[in-house]
């Protein structure tokens, strides 16, 4: 009988990571409850270096880490993207499930699509460039006394949530899900529609991009809803295109 | 609401650990689950000190923490001893207890007495003598190709499943939903966007109608979330009026 449930499709994702004992431990953990797929974006070099030298029980998952230098990139291929905080309401723009509770909705939605779950630096988390990348975070309980764990040991806690084997469970009501990059694609084209109408400013863009972002991840969106709205957009660009600088007030 | 089991009772034993760097980090998991009850046993004298010296975190727990010189000392006032093996089924005079089985044994037996949860060395684990002290095993489902746990790992992953509240949380999922009335505001404003550029021709109208309203519906949206779209359609609807009868090819 298995002892652990498949995360073959799960991809574990460090983000600028400094310290390379807290790569070796993740690995480590990584290794011991089967989640083989590491990726690294914006790791300290030297921290991964160093890291990937050691020889032992996680060299395999070290040697095999895929190097990234955008999160972006890192979740291109992935179909949710789970961000992890040490803090309960840190942030009300996302859903904030309890890891036992988000790792049973990860588990099943390994079973149609890969799923990315997040991790931030050691001493700063994850930033909101970073949050604006997932669709919802999870969060370990622990003391209001002291809330932040060390990376390895999440890492390793996260992994074992999500290995732990349990009953199946019922159907996903999300068949088919949006991939990294064409949620990506999405923001981009909303963003250039928002452009063209005056809604972005040049001064107000980067921080329309980032609630763009966050907004489109927040919707649970299928690969044919991201078309309809793909489609929509382009004939409204088309429209407000078709009509350059005539505004009226 | 409290977010953690009460581990007042629980005492954390760790056999002739050798790393100070393990004995930091089993203090740091203790300290974020709120076991704040260290002993140890015959730890390697130089990675004691070196441990407790660190300022940090679990500085508390280690400050705090008992020395006893033998295992039988350091659980004199236990009800129930319980060691933690990797491997499943290392020593047939011991019944071994999946960690989530075991957990809700040693979660039911605080409620009467102390108890002691035995963590061997890095090395080698529990001897056989300190076996001999345990009333049962527990071990942490690994992998058949990497069955042994970093120590400070193990402790994490344990002392969660511990602090583990089994009564069921509200989920978090929705909070501020949007009501009905404001999502077919949101469906109207959408549908007339889509009028003005062209995407619903008379024709098309009905059958769009539909889709945009199952779309809109497929996305989990909050109240705000439904704000700041109007807001976006708005200000696109100004622009497209702006403009109107000058479509170009």
């Amino acid at each position: 009988m298995p002892q652990l449930a498949e995360l073959d499709r799960l991809r574990v994702v460090l983000e600028s990571t400094r310290n390379p004992l807290n790569l070796g431990a993740a690995a480590r953990a990584m290794s011991n409850f089967g989640a083989l797929r590491l990726r690294v974006v914006n790791p300290y070099e030297v921290a991964f270096r160093e890291a990937r030298s050691a020889v032992g029980a996680a060299a395999d998952v070290l040697s095999s880490a895929e190097e990234f230098t955008t999160l972006a990139e890192a979740v291109a291929d992935c179909g949710l993207v789970v961000g992890t905080t040490a803090i309960h309401y840190r942030d009300l723009q996302h859903s904030v499930h309890r890891l036992d509770e988000g790792a049973a909705l990860v588990r099943q939605y390994m079973a149609v699509a890969p799923v990315a779950i997040i991790f931030g630096c050691e001493k700063t988390g994850l930033s909101n460039e970073d949050l604006a990348h997932c669709h919802w975070l999870i969060h370990i309980p622990t003391r209001d006394e002291h809330l932040s764990m060390n990376l390895g040991q999440a890492v390793a806690v996260t992994l074992y949530e999500l290995s732990r084997l349990s009953a199946p469970l019922a159907s996903l009501d999300q068949q088919d899900p949006v991939i990294g990059s064409e949620l990506e694609r999405l923001t981009k084209s909303l963003l250039n529609t928002l452009q063209l109408s005056g809604y972005a400013t040049p001064a107000s863009l980067g921080a329309t991009e980032e609630k763009v972002r966050r907004l489109l991840r927040r919707m649970s969106l299928n690969a044919r809803d991201a078309e309809l709205l793909l489609g929509m957009l382009r004939q409204i660009d088309w429209k407000l295109r078709s009509n350059p600088d005539k505004p009226k007030p």
